[in-house]
């Protein structure tokens, strides 16, 4: 790696190990979105910056902004972020990787006495997970003025008070959300980079540090889909009599990856998942035919064509299947977002760079959802890198080695202080 | 129908209300084993037994036993019976449609001057059904002194006390139940009869108001199935990497159901059934491939070899399909029931006595398991009727026509009078 701008690998390991103290909550850590935890962690933010000797600024949905000035003629600015929330007992990496990332680059180049031309600022978002709040990017969203005013009204999934009431609890300012105010300028922007552990094992298993990533995949989901069949004795009722609600669902999960193994061999990149299943614990029984089946599904590709084409599949399969088993399948409210590809110009920059600098890196998509789905989609210019990660993400083993995290600054700080994107 | 030996379809009907009344538990009906709700409707047998002049009996399990003695030379009796106990807001005729059907036939014969030469006893019997205590057939197998004594020590699912706790509060004695002490002396048993509702709709699909039993299922069972995977973000992780336990039951469901449907084809008499699945609420989540599903699986079969075949395919399939998704299933405790067929002889002494009486009768597989299991494995020669339900059982829509119940009734009331069978 021959650029001359290191980045602050002690101020990030330093932030690592204060995040993760301030957020522990046995398994794993906890910063619970617009709560104390994700609050604790941008203080700490804040006053990193502070003490850098950086502007630091909030918007009204409290999202933090830690800038570093450039010089007398600044070009628009880069803006590198991610966001400080985790799921409940998650790992300390997701998110917060992505915001140490851009302070230690900003230290490291402090230090390095600031070659940049365009002013470079660290956003660290709110309430990135949809764990909390039935929402993605709430923290992106509203830093855009893009955050639907309905969506105040969501509850948190733990505390049943309102994104608007826990707003208010933490003396944030929802009717200027609501109203679209923002401390971003989109015309101010040059480009949005983020930092993200890859949360799969792809990297790790190809032994590559880093990935840049081609888009971020889109989502059809349903949260709350239900099989209805009939409750029947499970000795006395032949299989001719049955509408069984566990067979429908098991069908429809069995031929969906069917279906999906097909796509995979093709080379489309989706995912089919359904993560959560149920019978009724009121009705079901050891000894009955389930007349009930609660499930959700997630299909996430990285096409928007692709994404239908699953869409249509998935309603073939519950009208074959509804009439072969005689049960109905009511999938509920369909959610999802669209596809977000990163901007071409900037993966080639980021992969000559990576060159240059002897860093191993490959091309992936992103089948997780990341605030810069928003900025993507929002128009601005936008990449993202993927740092190797071990056992995946959202649970306490979540792993990063800190070798990895420094390749993926060090590239980042490249692109950072690059001529030919300034020149742009 | 040309039997003299009417039933007392007036003192059935009688006896049916007062049972309802006295268990309502809307919606349906409940009788809870070894409590409330099963005690009073044994006191109401009880009751009824002494209101008709019969002798009315105790065992230490709490089985109550009401006798029409025979003349002045008995031979060994009939035993007539089943069991008053329900589901939480059941249905009132399963369980109870036999016992009812004891006693008016009972009566019957007492008003038309007991041309009987065998004692008939009415059994009724506790805790058939396993959703109180996980355990099958408590009462029958204590009043043939073959309840294994640690069954005493069962808790029931609602209470959480012992079945020894709940049978001392009833004032009953479950030492003496564990030392086998019974009140039915099983050399002084000509035959074993049971009256039960059908639980499934072959009979009402086919028009026909009863069906002689061939036999009653029996079961390999396991309650607590678990199938390990690995939680994994739903994005993030490629197919090839996954370890879907959601996947890995879904599988295992829809090709047990293949299975099934071959078996279906070539005619076995075989019921598999998956009536209970679940992630688990603590880790599962709408963005997260499952680690872990809970579920249940009950086969029966009417033949011991089929039962094993069907065991044999269940553990080649976990088998496989746990090396190709990277999955392990623990299938956990094994419990379950021998296969128990009806007495040939007495089958056939049916089928005529239904002919001359002019009564339409199926030949029906019973896959739900009754109190007359007990009696067959115990080698007592033993018979079913099944009378004709709707809506299956074990919900509060079970239903039963008074018509089909008098066809039944009378058959049985044939048979107690048959000369032929009095002569062996």
């Amino acid at each position: 790696m021959t650029s001359a701008v290191e980045p602050d690998l002690a101020l990030a390991a330093s932030l690592f190990a204060r995040l993760e103290q301030m957020s522990l909550d046995p398994p794993g850590i906890t910063r619970d979105a617009y709560g104390s935890g994700e609050e604790r962690a941008h203080m700490l933010i804040r006053q990193t910056g502070r003490e850098l000797g950086l502007q630091v600024d909030s918007d009204a949905a409290g999202n933090t902004f830690v800038t570093l000035p450039a010089g007398p003629a600044p070009l628009p600015a880069w803006i590198v972020g991610s966001h400080l929330d985790s799921v409940p007992h998650g790992g300390n990496f997701d998110g917060a990787a992505g915001v140490v990332a851009g302070l230690s680059v900003i230290a490291g180049l402090l230090r390095h006495g600031g070659k940049q031309r365009r002013p470079i600022t660290c956003a660290v978002f709110r309430a990135e997970e949809s764990t909390w709040f039935p929402a993605s990017y709430v923290g992106s969203r509203a830093a855009l003025g893009l955050l639907a005013p309905e969506t105040l009204s969501l509850k948190r999934s733990d505390s049943g008070k309102s994104l608007l009431q826990h707003m208010e609890e933490l003396g944030l300012q929802p009717e200027r959300v609501a109203r679209g105010e923002t401390w971003l300028k989109a015309q101010a922007i040059h480009a949005y980079l983020e930092i993200h552990i890859e949360q799969g094992p792809v990297l790790d298993k190809a032994a590559v540090p880093i990935a840049l990533v081609t888009g971020i995949a889109g989502s059809v989901r349903y949260r709350h889909a239900v099989c209805h069949g009939r409750y029947d004795h499970s000795g006395a009722v032949p299989r001719r009599f049955r509408s069984d609600a566990v067979l429908g669902v098991a069908e429809l999960a069995f031929r969906l990856d069917q279906f999906w193994a097909e796509l995979d061999r093709s080379g489309a990149n989706a995912t089919i998942t359904i993560g959560e299943i149920a019978t009724d614990p009121r009705f079901h029984a050891f000894s009955k035919v389930a007349g009930e089946v609660r499930f959700c599904l997630d299909i996430r590709a990285d096409q928007e064509a692709l994404l239908e084409t699953c869409h249509r599949h998935l309603l073939a399969l519950i009208n074959e299947i509804g009439r072969s088993r005689h049960v109905t399948f009511d999938l509920g409210a369909r959610s999802g977002t669209r596809p977000a590809p990163m901007d071409g110009r900037l993966r080639a920059r980021l992969h000559d760079l990576a060159a240059r600098e002897g860093i191993g890196a490959l091309s992936l998509p992103s089948g997780a959802g990341h605030d810069a789905a928003v900025f993507a989609n929002a128009g601005v210019p936008t990449g993202m890198i993927f740092i190797r990660s071990q056992n995946g993400s959202h649970n306490p083993l979540e792993s990063m080695d800190l070798a990895d995290f420094h390749a993926a600054t060090w590239l980042l700080a490249a692109l950072l202080t690059d001529d030919v994107e300034d020149q742009r």
